[in-house]
């Protein structure tokens, strides 16, 4: 356990420990016969870790803390609809055994009290109350992540005791809210309440509320996320019986309580809590649960309305090609032109949850700017979460940013803007895994449209290279002799970190990448180079190793200048080699400096 | 305005906009005399940016909307527990202007029906009614962010008409809710209702509330947080009369409606939405308000209980400076002691809100590394926000590992682990603005316990520079020679970038660090060098300019061969040139190796 949080709520455990107040549920022997005082307290979180502080694994039965589980199974089964003809969300300021309906709309009030949880169970699907029951049960326990057990002897007595509750029973059936047999629905509804948990297990059905239906250890959806939010709201206003209103000013958690000395908890998207202990209070809830399930909100600040911060604006960094230039080398009229036109692209880096607020402030931002831009990048590595609206937004921006003649890219390699990737794959705009291949692709968007005809040609000769330009022919001539021209597959590796120089080579067609992969084994791409470029001029020149490995990104022709005949072409022609390297160095140089802006600038953000 | 989020709340505006059901308030003739189609709706951010549709400047006397504004005003003046001994927090089942209290407790059963109002009024400090009041509009106004005015009419009406609220004073007053004139307190309450606001005021006035009680365009601190919590806990449950459990399951945001035909809602951290349009439903809400505020709930995804996801976990990446070493230049002896006990450092980048949730997913992680872990570093720069309880959570976590012998520092430029800063300047612990800083602290620590013998002096002799160590006696002596020594102040800046080769810089004592300034006039640190360490020798050797700034971070002494004396040297000397600028050229190289590792690390995260 983390020394840390299990410290926390140890704190908490003790300070609550000492109360002794309430009584024992005495309607029936079984739930008078605990050890009263019995004290536990999970908290399980929604990456399925539970912190366990006293009788954590000790089994008491479910009882109303089953309510919310079934009636969410019944809205699963039927419908929120069709529930909602049977059940209304009020809640009640009655007493939770009530034998009344809602005057005006005559039905029960909420499916919190028992006349709501009867008409819940009987919704539940199933050919008969066996099967139905054992649905139930089946349901619960992948909440808990475990088989759960009926308890025969709880189950027995609370049948046997169980008047008021056929009382109920009938009343339903005489409103006609329950349609079947009333006795089965009851029994149905005794069986679900005798069902055994554990603190722990009941941290967990919690932790699988807050996570959004997942259970947090099996990974099995047990409910729709849109459910999970219906059963929340009522678990907020009618969870805790009379007294709702002041356990949402003063705890602030959706919550359930049950006669059994169970109370769960739930902070949305972060915890499930359970408490176990047996004392009531005189509105049936446990004394040292509602104590400790205080202390918590309180002490850990889980109130659900607690309001941190503002959300914060979603664009983390903006800048041009002009400021942060992608790791593709360019020729002198192309890097000439991005710096001339660069200014009309913009990368936009989101961050945090794009919700509707962080999706508005983006769209606002990024729909206001200047009408000179030609492309925006929009980078969502770094968000979270996107919401359907956010989506939506950021959809019909594109569109709009289309229509006015600005191309859209997205780096978003986990997919997070969903099923509109499809429709961007045409002419307005791409879909990248890669920051820096976005930049690239916003860099070429600009230098088709203000220097297409001056671009670098795809595939060059030797004699049209621009390292040996300024040779006269004969030099040119002899050293074409002495080049080796070779092919690269598509991936294929030219040069290994650690190598020694192996040659200077000229890029004649096709594209590479300089990568480095750190211990961890995580490759980056440090730089690409294309057609016109050249690499391996450092380690020739200062006679040291790569270091880094060079691969093919497709198919690439290379003239290469071995070393022995950079050896013998120098020993023969000093002048050629002072020349060629002098060239190749200032080159290798500047480059550098492009590589720093750019890995500095997408490193640092804004 | 934006066109995306725009067209967005156009088209629920519209589709609202048909609907003409209702009827307007009638009690007084002002209110039966307005506009009965009238309809605005705005929503506001809480960076302050305003959306408006429709009638948004219309004003209309906010009546039953002032009700939550003037409780948290009672809230602030009497605190929390003397306004809970004359008002509870229930909802009501009955209608919002019952002549009646609740029987067991014999207080308003909550601030949003009549009787709680007016005992919320009755709480305003004061020395007389109109000095009371005035304190009232003053705080509507700004949480309006404008002089809100009073409308005499509506007021003189109310007044007139209003025996309804006096009965309700007067019960009050028998039974000791009140205890002033009854009177006094109910012609508060009408005046208050009498203020004129508009849908834009009205939206304002509830992104104030989302903004943690900051007005968004003023910056006005207008309530306290924790009052925040605890008025719209009320507004959850008893803002909408009958229906709140309806309320928050369907619409799911703290909302309050009146008579006025106006409706706020508020969405914790994100927004503040108001809507106008008179006509209204039997319960005295606003018909196309209740409809726009569900319709936006459901499109926008604004339900406050709405999952999207469970809490991400709050590390980022996770290192050792063995994977991403510090931008430090080290000695050979340094860097292999650094490969031999550099798994023993850990850097952890944390990012998200450290609420509990995320606090508890780092501590449990960081608590729970293996015993070998002798230094860690904690980046919260990514972090958004940090509860208190995080905050505690991560001081126990670093008393935890000091006590096991565990050096901890803090990357926290934002000063968000707050007050705990000050205690962390021992032995134990710093705080760091710089995560490339922290870092290097990371390897001085394991350095000063791995080798702290071996480590380079902090100031060296000219003959003991390691760059010099290959030259015999005689060559040494004359280099010496042709060495000025030079002293360079804290923070100045001794070579800039594009200064041509200006010498072959020996570091004598001091540290420096090379910078990049992009163009947007950000800089960032590349490396440090200390005292043994040299810079300038690749635009030497290659006669080009300096890419990077070069600037003391200390009082700097170094030794200089001038570009003069350097060619002096080669020309006499040329083997003494070449043996220099071997070591030099390959070092330089060797050294691109650690930076790109640690720019591409940092700037990449895992």
């Amino acid at each position: 356990m983390s020394t840390v949080v299990g410290a926390l709520i140890e704190k908490i455990f003790s300070e609550t420990c000492s109360n002794r107040d309430g009584e024992l549920a005495d309607y029936i022997p079984e739930l008078a016969a605990v050890a009263p005082d019995s004290f536990g307290i999970c908290i399980a979180t929604v990456d399925g870790y539970v912190y366990e502080v006293g009788d954590a694994r000790l089994p008491f039965t479910i009882q109303s803390i089953s309510k919310p589980f079934t009636y969410a199974l019944a809205l699963a089964d039927r419908g929120a609809e069709a529930v909602g003809e049977k059940i209304d969300v009020e809640p009640s300021g009655e007493p939770f055994n009530e034998i009344s309906l809602d005057p005006t709309t005559e039905r029960p009030r909420n499916p919190m009290i028992n006349a709501g949880a009867i008409t819940a169970a009987s919704l539940v699907a199933g050919p008969d109350v066996e099967s139905r029951f054992e649905r139930i049960r089946g349901t619960y326990s992948r909440y808990a992540g475990r088989e759960l057990t009926f308890n025969e002897a709880v189950y027995a007595s609370e049948s046997h005791t169980g008047h008021r509750n056929r009382a109920i029973g009938h009343m339903l059936r005489s409103f006609d809210i329950i349609t079947g047999d009333p006795d089965e629905a009851v029994d149905l509804y005794f069986r679900q309440c005798s069902i055994d948990v554990t603190c722990r297990d009941l941290s967990l059905m919690a932790a699988t509320m807050a996570n959004n239906g997942v259970n947090p250890v099996t990974q099995d959806t047990v409910l729709a996320p849109v459910l999970v939010e219906r059963v929340l709201s009522v678990m907020s206003t009618c969870g805790m019986y009379d007294g709702a209103g002041k356990w949402l000013y003063e705890v602030g958690l959706p919550a359930k309580s049950g006669v059994g000395g169970g109370i769960v908890a739930v902070l949305p998207g972060q915890i499930g809590i359970a408490i176990y202990s047996p004392r009531l209070d005189a509105h049936g809830n446990s004394v040292r649960g509602v104590e400790a399930c205080r202390a918590l909100s309180t002490e850990l600040e889980l109130h659900f309305l607690h309001v941190t911060r503002a959300a914060r604006a979603a664009i983390r960094a903006r800048y041009s090609v002009s400021d942060a230039p992608s790791r593709m080398r360019r020729t002198p009229i192309e890097r000439a032109t991005l710096d001339d036109v660069g200014k009309r692209s913009r990368i936009y880096e989101l961050h945090g949850d794009l919700l509707f607020a962080g999706a508005e402030t983006a769209v606002r931002e990024i729909g206001g700017v200047d009408e000179n831009l030609e492309v925006v990048v929009i980078d969502v590595r770094r968000v979270d979460e996107v919401s359907g609206v956010a989506c939506r937004m950021i959809e019909t921006l594109r569109g709009t940013l289309a229509r006015g003649g600005c191309a859209v890219a997205f780096v978003d390699p986990g997919g997070l803007l969903g099923n509109s990737r499809s429709d961007l794959s045409g002419d307005t705009g791409r879909v990248f895994a890669d920051l820096d291949a976005a930049v690239q692709w916003c860099e070429d968007v600009l230098l088709d449209r203000h220097c297409g005809s001056a671009r670098q040609p795809v595939s060059i000769t030797v004699a049209e290279h621009p390292v040996l330009s300024a040779l006269g022919p004969e030099q040119l001539d002899r050293l074409t002799r002495d080049l080796e021209i070779r092919t690269f597959d598509h991936g294929e590796c030219i040069v290994h970190r650690g190598d020694s120089a192996s040659g200077l080579f000229l890029i004649l067609s096709g594209k590479v990448s300089t990568t480095i992969t750190d211990q961890s084994g995580s490759t980056y791409r440090i730089m690409t180079l294309s057609s016109g470029m050249s690499f391996g001029e450092m380690p020739m020149m200062l006679d040291s190793r790569f270091l880094n490995d060079v691969r093919a990104d497709t198919t690439v022709t290379v003239a290469v200048l071995t070393p022995e005949r950079y050896a013998y072409m120098a020993s023969k022609e000093p002048e050629l080699k002072v020349a060629l390297l002098e060239r190749l160095a200032s080159g290798a140089y500047e480059q550098l400096d492009v590589m720093l802006r750019s890995l500095l600038r997408q490193g640092n953000g804004d």
